[in-house]
This record gives C-alpha cells, structure tokens and sequence, in this order.
C-alpha cells in the first residue's frame, strides 16, 4: 500500500457518479489507497496529501493545497481549462484522456453519415404518421471523407470507414507524419480547397487551435460540393456559424451534422435548431458507458509508471 | 449489332424510370440493340422478337408471347414470385439481381445499429424541442453481432464490420463452407439457441424460405439477451410480428430495426409503427441510386457470356 493516497475529485460528467470511477481504479490498482472528495472542504483535505489527483478540473485555489501532488489526471482529452503555468510552478505534472473517447465518437460519426445517406430523418417523419411509402435515398460507397484532425478520435474514425469503400483523406499539422488516410495533407489553405473541392463528408476532428478556428467559413462553403455532408464533432468555434446557416439557407450543402455548436449550448431561439437537413446532439458523443473504464486504464498505467520511476507518462501533456 | 434484341419491360422500381437502366445496358454494351416496351402491349409485341428480357417480373401471359427468349434477367434478388415452372417450359433462363442491393443495405443496417448505440432518436426529440440535455448512449464496439445469411448482402455487412472491434456470428444453410464471420453456424435450433443467447445485435439478411419463415419467434426472444437489438432487412415473415410486438411490450428487447414487416405495407393501425424503440423504413434499404448502374453490369455481363456461347451464367437461378 502506497502512504500517498490517488484522489478523485467530487465532479464527474455524462451524469456518471465518481465513485464510479474511483471503483475502476480501484479495480486495477488494488494496493493503492483510492479516495473520493465527496465536498469542497473534503477536496481541499485530502489533495494535501495526495500524490496522484483525478478529475475534470482544477483550479488555482484547489492546487494551493496541494503539498505532495505530483500527477494531475485530467478527465478531458483538452486540458485547455486548467491553469497550466500554477501547475507547472507547482512541479504538478499533468496527463489528459486522449483516446477514451475515439470509440464512441467514431460511431457517433460514421451513424451520423449513414442517417444522412439513407434519409432516415424522412424514414423518421412517415413513421410518425404511419405513411409506408418509398423515398429516394443516396450510396455512401465511393465518396471522398475528408477527415481534419488525425488524432485518437480521427484514427477511430477512419479505422471504421474501412469496410465502406469510400476514400479518405486526412488534415493534419504534421502531414510528413502520414497517417491511416488514402491521403494526408497539411493545413496549407491551397491545399485544403484543393481536398475541400472533392469532398463529399467533411468530418471535424481536430482541436481547437488558432489554426483550426473558423477553419470551415464562407469560403470553404463556396469550395465544398453543393452536396457535401458537414460533420463537426471537434468543436464549435472550428465552423463559423454565420456561414453555415447562411449555406444551409442557400441550399449549398446537403447537410450538417453538429455535436457541438458555437454558441453552445445552442440557444433556445437558434435557426440550426430547425432545418431539416441538420441533425444536432448536445455535446454527446463522448459519452459512453465505458468512458471511467478507459479514463482508469489511463491513470492506472501511469501511477504504475510513477510507483517504477519512469520519467515519461502515458499522456502527458505537462 | 445482334438482330435479336435486348427488352426492358416497362415496370421499374423506387420511382426510378426504365428508361435510365435501357441507358445504362446501352452504355455497356453499345452493339447490341436496347429496346423499351412503355405498354403491356408493346410489351407482348416486342418480346415475341427479344433474346433477353429485363424486369421486375413477368407472367406466364406475357410469356407465352416469346418465341426466341434466352433468358429473363429478374430485376430483383428474389425470383419467388417468377413462373418459374413457365419459364422451364419455355426453355428460359433465369438470372437475379443478387448483389446489387448489397453496398447500399450494408449501410443502412449499420447505419440503423449505429443510430440506436448512440441513440439518436432521442437526440432527434430533444432537437425538435430547442433541448440542449445531456442523455446516456450505448457503445458498439465490443458487441456480439450475429447475421443470419451469408449471401451478398449479409457479406456486405460483415465487411462493413471490420473496423467497429466487434465479434460476427454467421448463420448459413452449409456452415462448412466457412464465411467472412468470426463464427459460421447451421440453422439447427441448439446452434441458434446458443448463438442468441449471446448475440447484442441480430441482423435478418436470408431469404424467406421454409427454414426461415417464423424463424424468430416467442421462443428466440426469450433466449436473446433484454438489451439485444433486431434488425430485419431480409422479410417480414422471417419475424413472428406478435411475439415481435409482444417482446416489446414487456420490455424484453432493447429496439427493432424493420425494414421489412409482415403485413408490408404495414396497415396504419399496426401498434409497431408508435414504440419509440422501433425504427420503421418502408422496405427501402434496397433503393440506391446505383441500382440500375450495377444491374446493366448483371446483364451486360451475361449477355456477353450467351454471344460468346457460354453455357453457365452469372446469378442465375434456373
């Protein structure tokens, strides 16, 4: 048994209660201490004298109480919310859970493409007044998918179009890198309308970074083919949302599907709301029921790498 | 140019004209004559003169008018509803359209799975609401899918798998020939049984026959897991639909998927058309806009082999 306790934070997300996940850990790591602050005043107590802290955030306050800590597990795959230089003046090192959430995203992805193609939102609305009659639906064998961003989630993603026929094409920062796509190319913009100008299913993956802000706006929609299917499950402010409703509106995309939105959560008065040809979740597809399994698999491994001395963390991001 | 001609009949099918698939069968084979009977009585007239006939069915009236055809090359996959006695008299061949359906059903199925995991239809509620709210989904990967049939279409389905991280089943009338699934079993009811038991996801893609008329009924519910999925693209009658709707009223059965019902069209009082568990489309996973494409490529292909004297078609029945 290790004298410094792991600790998870009282926040959790999806709904899912932390002592959920404190089980998981538990589970894989049966000679640690796991402690779960149920409280604020338990949160401060405890990360005192943690070694390993796990949870969706942190904040500077919460850190000053912090004496032994010396990973902080993020729960997200971003960590562009946590006050990284206090962490780093702290000596706290800090790990992310990239690839937790590739599987269920993927097939949040690939779900949402086949919707489209096959029309089920008219399939949807017959059923409701119990019409059975045939409509026209498309073929997704032999399109263009252009995927930006060939990260855990983007890799799940194309793992799961091989079956389909299709062509891929991945957008990444490093394109001398590679990647799992029939093509790979850089965020170059020639480059870029070059891919966006045979694309058929344009899926958002990527971060959100200086570069990646406002990537798809007015005059990607103008390259776009009037018949490419939009799919952003990165995050909102990646597509500019004037232009998108302004291309919808102009029957110059076939469709969009949106898990994330910008504003988000998408206020009640919002146009996207009601188009017919836009399928909206609310920030969703990274909940899976598995999600405090694979986020475990992650701390577990590394509090294992600590317990061995290794310099170097599975996910470290600080 | 070959002086019997080819003759499509005048019956096509999802809306689309015959005139497209005359073009189509030109296109691949333009030194033959395409003739396109638009009346039954061109149609009685012209066929007395054709060697092939195309189309989604003929009666033994329209063909006791031929008196030089070859071969009637069915439309559809299946021929259950050809004069296939009438026919063998008449000394004609018969070809299906095996195949054709495969890309564009594949997809469907999976994109139905798909919709459920991460459900969408509560998704598709909450937009029509301006409700932006966290709600709980399923994940595929790690699922035990079972399909029943291993023709084109389930092989479809099985490829398009491939890349989800799940375990296939197949059940096939010669399990010893093996398959593209994990496992490959006969329709013996323990096999069955044992399979069910097991199975997350049952996909229907056989044909209606003896065996597999009623081939889920009361008993395969009880033995399929309370959170297993149905999906049925094959026929309606392969499903008992009163232990169907039976299984859903007590909550046995996570969701159906029904492309196919029994009665079809399904009448407008049925009660399966209102469980927010069940998604019906109107035996429509076999339209694509790509039908006729790859049917002209059917009969090309076999018009082909009869000039060249070949005594063994592609796809053919009788």
């Amino acid at each position: 048994m290790s004298s410094e306790p792991i600790l998870v934070l009282r926040r959790g997300t999806h709904g899912m209660p932390v002592s959920d996940l404190a089980n998981e850990i538990r589970e894989r790591l049966p000679d640690h201490e796991i402690q779960v602050a149920t409280t604020p005043e338990e949160e401060r107590e405890r990360i005192a004298e943690a070694r390993v802290a796990v949870g969706m955030g942190i904040d500077e306050e919460l850190l000053s109480h912090a004496e032994t800590l010396d990973l902080f597990a993020c729960a997200y795959a971003g960590t562009g919310h946590l006050p990284m230089d206090a962490l780093k003046d702290a000596g706290v090192r800090v790990t992310n859970a990239a690839g937790v959430h590739g599987p269920n995203i993927a097939e949040g992805v690939i779900g949402s493409i086949l919707a489209f193609y096959r029309d089920f939102f008219t399939g949807r609305d017959q059923q409701e007044s119990h019409e059975w009659r045939h409509y026209q639906t498309d073929e997704f064998m032999g399109a263009t998918v252009t995927v930006v961003g060939l990260g855990a989630i983007g890799g799940a993603i194309v793992e799961r179009l091989a079956g389909f026929g299709v062509d891929t094409i991945g957008v990444r920062y490093t394109p001398e890198k590679g990647g799992p796509t029939d093509e790979v190319i850089g965020f170059d913009e020639e480059d870029i309308h070059g891919a966006l100008s045979r694309t058929d299913v344009l899926v958002l993956a990527c971060p959100l970074t200086d570069t990646t802000e406002g990537l798809i706006g007015e005059e990607e929609f103008v390259t776009l083919p009037e018949d490419a299917l939009l799919v952003n499950i990165a995050r909102g402010p990646v597509v500019e949302t004037e232009a998108l409703v302004a291309a919808i509106r102009r029957n110059k995309l076939h469709g969009a599907a949106l898990d994330v939105t910008d504003p988000e959560p998408l206020p009640e008065d919002h146009p996207l709301w009601d188009f017919g040809n836009v399928q909206i979740t609310p920030h969703n597809a990274g909940h899976t029921p598995r999600y405090y399994e694979r986020l475990a698999d992650i701390v577990a491994e590394n509090v294992e790498l600590i317990d061995a001395g290794e310099g170097e963390l599975t996910n470290q991001v600080l």
